[in-house]
């Protein structure tokens, strides 16, 4: 059985960033206003339970205090958070009955807007990185200030791959993982076929790519093959807001904790557990609004859905 | 390593009803014009892998007495099949970029409409029993003239389940095995979460239930719990109409070759493999228009696509 013991050696911690935000969100089970979220939130929560972190990202001065002494306290450093003058990023959102894509309804960037991340003396020797879904020019620009990242992974969305393909496709270069959602496989490669898009992607840049299929789990491509992860039945559903950022929380939190390195991509064994630990974290962070699930699940919880996944699958 | 050496034993035999049919298909990859279709069809072909069957359904007089000797040469016997005067069943559809879902252009049930199953002599000990998706009152028709079946599945869509509520729930209760697409047990059940909507049909009759998902597999429930199987990702998909049936028919097609009857819900093992079974001969027909890549396939063939099946999902 994997252990998810979380790992407090400081060369598995991981880099993160992202967004911070206030979200205000519909769903079908109900709504929310202003509750805290953004990609960097739910990816480092996410990972925290395997590993440390540093995050890098900009929130404004109407961000709680409280929030970041939870964050503190899960071991996620916040020496790289910039706190500006103005107001924090606010996203809001709805989802019909299909949960598996949101509609925005808009966005106020705020102080996100400036953002020009500068790594703290303490981040650039960081070998794991997770560039979470932000313009794709400051991604490299946070790989540039690194020393020597072991593993590289990225998020993005339509919104970059429309709007700012070109620097999009240079960011992709450096990448080692990218998870993305299935109709932005399809945007980002121009292709129609699963395999066709995942072999254009994989060309790009990254060796691993993990396409997020929402309820019907995950696909991970490597030179080892596929691996077809399904995603837990939940019998409550309510938000799906971060449920990515979470998943892929989960699987680079688990490749940090295991601190294979380059060794993951002879074997794709230990990335085949980590997309499974992303789709248990997942599954905990739909299940309510935000991340007020995801923040009062344990350890021991966590293992016991990867257990449901081993039993689910088997034959 | 399981294996599918074709089983001769009578008693292993599937009596199979549902509908044969000329097809009219248009899909993004072409179209075909009153190519051989329908639910028989494709169950009988499919399920013939692993046994051999007997076959009950309608034709008219225009049906080719060479696709008659295909399917004789296959172990399948068709003295239950009615040759009747006038023309056979002609279905008429088209798919979308969206290849789950096939919209209906037109549907000519000519000798179908007067179809009244009766069974040979020696189909009445049949053990094994499919009920293609034809009117629920003939499916219960069927299961009426058996003596004593171990095993009933059957098929059905949302054309019974919008326009013939009470008699498809009266048949239900006779069946052991459902298999049916999501939409339409979303549809059934008058639920919107997938576990509700399992629970709800299962109480309806089915002791398992398996929800097809198109390209994103399919979900048995037992009381032994969930089973969840990916589809097998293809670089070609030109045409899915029948796959739905060709799956029920290596589903089936398993079982009946493995004879557990009853104790195929004491342990889900042998159902769990027989999903896989059914994934693996739908993936041969979405290939190609109609079944001509079914056809053509071979044992081995799907003994090694069964096994890519092992390695997609191991972890």
């Amino acid at each position: 059985m994997a252990s998810i013991n979380k790992a407090t050696d400081p060369r598995r911690s991981i880099l993160a960033v992202g967004s911070l935000a206030f979200d205000s969100i519909r769903t079908p089970a109900g709504k929310a206003d202003r509750i805290l979220g953004g990609s960097a939130n739910y990816f480092s929560i996410s990972a925290s339970f395997f590993t440390n972190l540093k995050l890098v990202g900009i929130v404004g001065q109407d961000f709680p205090r409280e929030h970041l002494d939870v964050l503190s306290k899960r071991g996620i450093d916040l020496e790289g958070l910039e706190i500006a003058k103005g107001e924090t990023f606010h996203w809001v959102g709805e989802y019909g009955t299909d949960l598996n894509e949101a509609k925005t309804l808009s966005t106020c960037l705020n102080v996100f807007e400036h953002f020009n991340p500068k790594l703290p003396g303490n981040y650039v020797d960081s070998r794991y990185v997770f560039l979470g879904n932000i313009v794709p020019a400051l991604q490299r620009s946070v790989y540039n200030q690194l020393k020597k990242p072991v593993l590289v992974a990225l998020d993005s969305m339509n919104f970059w791959i429309t709007g700012q393909r070109e620097s999009l496709l240079e960011t992709l270069k450096i990448v080692d993982l990218l998870t993305i959602n299935e109709g932005e496989a399809y945007l980002l490669s121009e292709q129609s076929n699963i395999l066709d898009a995942a072999k254009t992607i994989r060309k790009m840049g990254p060796k691993a790519l993990i396409i997020k299929r929402g309820e019907y789990g995950a696909l991970l491509f490597t030179d080892n093959g596929i691996f077809s992860a399904p995603a837990l039945p939940l019998s409550t559903v309510k938000d799906p807001t971060g449920a990515g950022d979470t998943f892929a929380g989960g699987v680079m939190g688990y490749l940090a904790h295991e601190d294979a390195g380059e060794a993951i991509f002879k074997d794709d064994s230990i990335l085949r557990r980590a997309v499974i630990y992303g789709s248990v974290m997942a599954s905990f962070t739909v299940e309510d609004f935000g991340f007020t699930n995801l923040l009062r699940t344990t350890a021991k919880a966590a293992e016991e859905r990867y257990q449901q996944f081993l039993k689910m699958t088997r034959f």
